[in-house]
């Protein structure tokens, strides 16, 4: 049982209790990178390394707290501090600057907004085993909400692209896109799957589908990206509206907000909308067949239990029985990056 | 830069930007472990290990989350489960069971009641240095509406003693108390420290201080480890009335709650209060002089922002600095345990 660097190098070598205290107490780091984020610390770093009082005015932060926040940042080693000038590692310059196309910090400014404060809740969610996100009470389910305002959707998208990006990449390379034409991506969001398959192979064009209102939005990222020849949008309502034809279905972080009945109708209806020998790949946070490994994809399916009324995540097994249920006649399994793999059914 | 087990072994060997989701994404291992303790899950699995069924029963979980909630506990190795059977692990069935004395459970169950909502305020507290708990907005400190209620009181109390426990055994043992008969803990909240070192060493008596409240509380702690012959409480408020005179005064997890004038204020007091040749024992999470190692130190500090007026962490060249300055002629620094180190100055 390792305990990481994130408190120190007094917690590296030692045993347990630092490491139940390291992981009880982890909230404290976890919310000093969110609220780094939430401030720009790292964008206005981007800009110019600088001393403590011109980043306390930069950043609007108190004499009382500037000191400890960014001090704090050096020792979990996401800053780095020489003579008294403050400046991004590597990491966190690439990552965490909001004008860089690599930013992935969208999932953490959606986490500090909303998940932190949600996941307050936890206790109260394994008990009842309902929701406790901003429809708590209520009857509209998270995606009305968010796609309802124009400022929360473009924000909850932005995270989708941080969250999708490294198994947009893993994607591109891992699936023998030489043997298929054209593809969809069923909730594209701003379409960094769409984008990142359309520039790794020239010969490919896809669609995005999502909600109507985010066609503007994905469009202005397909043009950034030069792939808009390639790739359009569609709106519709996957449970809905029918699905165009095509050679592949990517479902990325789609089939863990639903329960089991619509994960099942969704991987159906994808199986009728693809041409013949056609493939289905859905990615997520796919739990281990045993249930002992992916702690991030346990614990993501507590998190779909803070949003959504049904939604879980689940095992590759799981999800190679349900399509094979619906008609899909070959599966598999494949790692992508972190704790993400994709299962891969062929018609 | 590692990243840990915690998220699964997927993230062990990969390096960022998964180490950034990581420490971004922490608070829902964080939660996950505070909601455990909060539930009982630990004391539960102590009485008898059990299967899901049995567990979903006693711990009163639904059956949407019950699994995924003791799966993802689990993965991040804090318990086990065999054959369907769920244990703890060996160091959660000591340190997480609320009938063990070895139990450090105290600080987590405090953390998911204040600490965790109040952290959600972070942001606030970096712009404003302003305290951010209960006294938010009004004059009362937190030690003033802690000690009016007897059962926050009493759960302050008892997540002092589980911060306290590693450092107590190490002062025992890393300080010679050979040289000395008297000791006084300063703020000895249940009377962790007093216990341990009267227990280590037969030949010292001495003296919890703390407000009044606190001793009914420290007298059942201190004869349940049967030290109640050498160990006494002493009533007061170390701000207004005279200490006693002892050879050692103790001061753990104090002088970071007070701003620069009353913690000099304090040192300059317990100086006084020494015999000649005594000394004074301050512990702390003590931030390295760098101020770019200690992170969980430096975390603290900002915790100290969150929690009081003028309180903050510190380093072992600021604490001597302050020594010297009311007195002191030999100061030092030991290191303790995890992250806490104690700062020794002789008169």
């Amino acid at each position: 049982m390792s305990s990481a660097s994130q408190f120190g190098d007094q917690f590296v070598s030692t045993a347990t209790p630092e490491y139940i205290m390291h992981v009880g107490m982890g909230f404290w780091a976890s919310k000093t990178l969110l609220s780094a984020v939430e401030l720009g610390v790292f964008s206005t770093l981007a800009d110019a390394p600088a001393d403590l009082p011109t980043l306390q005015k930069k950043l609007a932060l108190h004499q009382r707290s500037a000191r400890d926040f960014l001090d704090a940042l050096v020792a979990l080693k996401l800053l780095e501090r020489e003579n008294g000038i403050y400046s991004n590692t590597a990491d966190t310059d690439l990552f965490l600057d909001r004008a860089k196309p690599t930013y992935i910090g969208g999932i953490l400014e959606m986490a500090n907004a909303r998940l932190y404060g949600f996941w307050g809740s936890l206790t109260e969610a394994v008990r009842t085993g309902e929701l406790q996100n901003e429809s708590k009470g209520g009857g509209e389910n998270i995606f009305e909400a968010l796609y309802a305002d124009p400022n929360q959707l473009r924000g909850f998208l932005r995270a989708m692209s941080g969250v999708s990006a490294g198994a947009a990449h893993a994607i591109a390379s891992n699936f023998p896109w030489r043997d298929y034409k054209t593809f969809m991506d069923l909730g594209a969001a701003q379409g960094m799957v769409p984008a990142t398959l359309a520039r790794a192979h020239p010969h490919l064009t896809g669609i995005g589908f999502d909600l109507p209102p985010v066609k503007p939005v994905f469009e202005e990222f397909i043009a950034q990206r030069g792939v808009e020849d390639r790739v359009r949008f569609q709106g519709g309502n996957f449970f809905e509206d029918p699905l165009p034809k095509v050679d592949v279905i990517v479902m990325g972080h789609i089939l863990h907000d639903w329960d089991l009945a619509q994960k099942k109708m969704l991987l159906g209806k994808a199986f009728d909308a693809l041409s013949k020998g056609g493939a289905v790949v859905v990615y997520d946070a796919i739990i281990d067949d045993n249930r002992r490994e992916n702690a991030f994809g346990l614990m993501m399916s507590l998190n779909m239990l803070i949003e959504t009324s049904g939604g879980f995540d689940y095992t590759g097994e799981d999800c190679q029985a349900w399509m094979r249920e619906v008609g899909f006649s070959k599966t598999w399994v494949e790692p992508l990056v972190g704790p993400d793999s994709m299962v891969i059914g062929l018609k």
